[in-house]
């Protein structure tokens, strides 16, 4: 299983190239959806149509992040000031993407035309709204801090940047771009400078330094601190790495002997490591030797890292130094590889780590499925997040696993779980139904039941006229003794019926509710017999089963006059043949075990005879052409 | 329409050969039959084998008609003194016939067997037995007759003529037959024989003259009358036959015709007619030529049949006598041949006027079904019987038709529906248990609550372990007030349930009955969840949703926890993963829709979705293969 060296670093380059194909892809794309474009329509006008551009501007500053804080454009670094109209084709484009949010290639194209108007005003409002629905698109966030520094607006760029990482804290390329952007804009004659630099780099790892696919960003930073010359760090970097199970784990302790074998332990280690292992290795000769050997008792070595006066024993020092320090690595180092090989093939198995708006093709799917079961079986819960983390950037448009997300951190954090839906529901998946109800049902769980009424409410604004959730409305209200709201739902709901079939679906909720619930029979009964009233072809039987099911619900000998009656009613309905055969059948069964009168069995039984011949007859016509 | 002479001889003739068909065919089959008998067996041992002939001989003085009235042999000709032993051979083929005698082949094989076999008591015991369920094989009954008058058993052998007429009275063949017999044994030394014999010919014409194919038993009569030369009695039959609608209705008057050209009118008119057309024509012929005239007045004609004195005068009145005579029959004709031509088609598409177990054509049953419906809309009640009488020789086997003829003798007759269906249930349909029913329905209809339950029970006996039958039984029970012996009907159906299939049915009947007719719940719920209990392979997804219908149909609030428990109960069944999954949604439903605890709802939903997935993922291994 053990990569060599060669394939890692081609895993590496290859993780690379598919780390820039979510971006690349977008151009792609943009230039196809360009083609297809009317060539009278690829140059927009600039001049807006609304002639309204002042209440956009104002709105502009309204803009909000993904997390729904206002974006502040900085105080000291005015934007543009004369800003130009706001184009009318922007308008026409964007009204499109607000729209229609999930067609990407509609984004694209906005985007695409945004940088190429060259508007900062139409840039900032394209790539924010563009956010709201796409942060996990690492690409653009550097694109827009690219545009922002273009523009001259360094510090705009770092918050571009900073939002963006705080949106996927767990995109090493990302990372890697925003460490490249401060290490070019830092003032390296500032004494502070390489502070804020670390400081920004201990932020990366802690985001991402877990992630399989981490190394490049773990590399960077040893990198940079071998270019300060601060040998411990990069130690002491090494030492964090050599414990978290990446891709290129064997890479990191071939790299760390050489550190270790060109450098000197007093440079490349802690005082405090450097001065303990010493000790150690003074008792460890001195107890070799017996006492009053040749060795440097304990209590009389140098202070400090200082070297030892004998060269021949400076020497050994250094060398078993050495071989101490990578002795300890090593034991690391077997302990992570083992972890490492017990989630190689899960990570064999991620193609495509980034997000794209492409479905993933089912065995991706299931190896993340089979991933995250492993580590919620075997993992730290430190470790099962950051996977979770990992997979909901792939697979951020798949319910399952934020649903599943969610139930797993419902161990752990209500607030956790809650953070979890509203991502999922205000940001990804927007008009999936199933996880606003679960969302919706944690909320009431929790007792906030105006939160779950507003999450129910919100979707059936942006997904209108979909059964479950008016019924899950419905249920929340009956659930908290509403009753009056649970009807006047379930009443609206019947009236906006565009077919008989919703209509009729309602109207047996309502009729039911009202008879089990309002315990009212009568008005029960009214319902049914007003949706019967204005039942459309094709005629629905379940109204009238539902009518039976009502009449029959009570004491069937004192009912039967109602019940024969229902019967009656379905039976002279327009209701096809078929149906009406059915009700004929219940009819003399219902005569049978129930009624009183043997004069009606034989009655019923004889309209049933001659509705089977009708029906008969009918069939041979139709066989018969 | 009319058809010549020559074709009506012609049908005359087929019908003929029609008409002894049945018997034809009857030994055809026979040899058929014996044909594919092992040879070893084809002369059965004379020995009895079980040794009890006299038990035998003693029941057959209890064999009953078909009018279930004992046949008594008379007591002034004591049958064969010498009796033998019945041959075991005998016992063996009377009682597979009594076993299966729908079995029509061994019938005839039994009646061949005891012809042969030259041994009275089992030729009568075999004929007698016959005859009980086909009585309408009319060449039998003249077989049977033969046989009696061989042994010289004269008065016996009418008897069976009785017998056999009584049973099928339209049959003319058989009256035929009958009349030769009388006519051959008859003393004609005797003056009173001609009345006698005449009687028998108007019990024949009355019985069945009024068939359309009744033609040959009229000509039969007229012949006689011919022979005896009473011509009066002759016209008389003619005016009779003129006016009935029948295949040979045009060659009637032709030969009317003939037998007033050939005859005086004084002979073959009554005397009473003779002196009213004499007094007629003398006064048409004095209105024609004045008061004074060369006529003779009325009041000089000479009295009684005498001739007028005046040769030229008497030749002109009896050529005018046969003018009147032959035209008020035309008169008569012309309505008749109306009459005829409404019927013509029916009768053309009546192939088969006889008894023959062999099914009938379907062209045959709708062209009977229609002819009824024509004569019901058209004929008189005298009419309508005689066709259906005639309609069921033919269909005897097609409880449609027998049902049809007793809704329509409802209107005329209680009594006679009660023959209708006695007829049909005892003789013809033993085992059809839809006629069955309808007659207890009419007992129970009329009040005789005793023989309805006598009907159901015996075709229980007859039919075993029919539900229909079953359901009936306890249908009656339970409008009579025998709440406790409609659940043991229903208790003693569970216990006998052949399979799951039948226990669960009559269990889900009875949870019912206790639930809604006895009000009991928990009794009604312990039949469900016994049968439950007992529930195996293929088990049964019917008694989980009754169970559920039942702890439903009280308050589902307060009924809450049993609800769940069913769904449960359901659930986690040995019951299919798809009936599961059924479960499941309405488990999901039913904590929306009336359920208390938004955290049940989200389990069941997640239990739900648990259950899709493996659900799923069945499927899929089943597709793999």
């Amino acid at each position: 299983m053990e990569a060599s060296s060669e394939e890692e670093s081609k895993d590496g380059q290859n993780n690379q190239e598919d780390a820039t194909e979510s971006l690349m892809q977008g151009e792609k794309m943009s230039e196809a959806v360009e083609q297809q474009q009317d060539p009278a329509q690829a140059q927009p006008p600039m001049v807006a149509e609304d002639g309204s551009p002042a209440n956009m501007e104002l709105e502009e500053s309204k803009e909000m992040t993904e997390q729904g804080e206002p974006v502040e454009v900085p105080a000291e670094e005015p934007a543009v000031p004369t800003e130009p109209l706001i184009p009318a084709e922007y308008e026409k484009l964007a009204k499109g993407c607000e729209e229609n949010p999930e067609d990407f290639n509609g984004w694209v194209y906005l985007l695409q035309y945004v940088e190429q108007e060259n508007h900062l005003g139409v840039v900032r409002k394209a790539f924010d709204a563009f956010f709201l629905h796409y942060p996990y698109c690492y690409g653009y966030w550097k694109k827009f801090a690219d545009t922002e520094k273009k523009h001259g607006n360094v510090q705009v760029a770092e918050e571009v940047y900073r939002r963006g990482v705080q949106a996927i804290p767990l995109s090493v390329d990302l990372w890697l771009h925003y460490m490249s952007f401060i290490k070019d804009n830092a003032d390296h004659e500032d004494p502070e400078t390489p502070g804020r630099i670390r400081a920004a780099y201990e932020h990366a790892v802690l985001a991402a330094g877990t992630d399989f696919r981490s190394d490049r960003l773990w590399e960077a930073y040893i990198n940079w601190e071998m270019e300060q010359e601060k040998l411990a760090n990069v130690t002491a970097i090494y030492d964090r790495i050599l414990g978290i199970p990446t891709q290129l784990y064997s890479q990191h302790l071939q790299r760390f002997k050489e550190h270790v074998q060109n450098n000197n332990p007093k440079h490349f280690l802690s005082e405090e490591e450097f001065i303990q292992l010493r000790v150690e290795l003074a008792n460890v000769a001195a107890a070799a030797n017996g006492e009053g050997g040749e060795t440097t008792p304990a209590d009389e070595l140098p202070p400090g890292t200082e070297d030892l006066s004998d060269p021949a024993k400076r020497v050994t020092e250094i060398e078993n130094m050495r071989h101490k320090v990578i002795e300890s690595r090593q034991e690391v180092f077997n302990q992570n590889e083992q972890e490492v090989s017990k989630r190689w093939a899960f990570e064999e198995g991620i193609k495509r780590p980034y997000f794209h708006v492409k479905a993933l093709e089912k065995t991706q799917l299931s190896n993340w499925k089979e991933y995250l079961d492993y580590e919620i079986e075997n993992g730290t819960p430190e470790r099962v997040v950051v996977l979770f983390e990992r997979c909901l950037i792939a697979c951020a448009l798949y319910e399952d696993f934020w649903t599943k997300y969610a139930k797993y951190i419902e161990g752990y954090s209500i607030d956790g779980v809650r953070h979890v839906y509203k991502k999922a529901c205000t940001i990804h998946l927007t008009k999936k139904p199933n996880i606003h109800l679960l969302w919706a049902a944690f909320e009431e769980q929790q007792g906030n039941i105006a939160e779950a009424r507003r999450i129910l409410k919100a979707l059936e604004a942006t997904v209108p006229a979909l059964a479950m959730v008016r019924l899950r409305r419905v249920s929340l209200e009956r659930r908290h003794g509403n009753l009056e709201e649970a009807e006047a739902l379930l009443r609206e709901a019947i009236a906006a019926g565009k077919n008989t079939s919703e209509t009729s679906f309602y109207a047996v909720k309502l009729a039911r509710q009202l008879l089990k619930v309002q315990r009212s029979l009568a008005k029960a009964r009214k319902v049914l017999l007003d949706a019967i009233d204005k039942d459309q072809k094709p005629f629905d039987a379940k109204l009238y089963l539902n009518l039976l099911e009502l009449e029959y619900s009570g004491d069937v000998q004192q009912n039967e006059a109602d019940i024969l009656a229902c019967f009656d009613r379905a039976l002279s309905s327009p209701l096809p043949l078929d149906s009406r055969l059915t009700f004929s059948q219940r009819k003399v069964e219902f005569l049978q075990d129930f009624g009183s009168d043997i004069n009606k069995l034989v009655t019923a039984y004889d309209e049933h005879q001659k509705l089977l011949k009708e029906n008969e007859s009918a069939k041979r016509k139709a066989e018969n052409g």
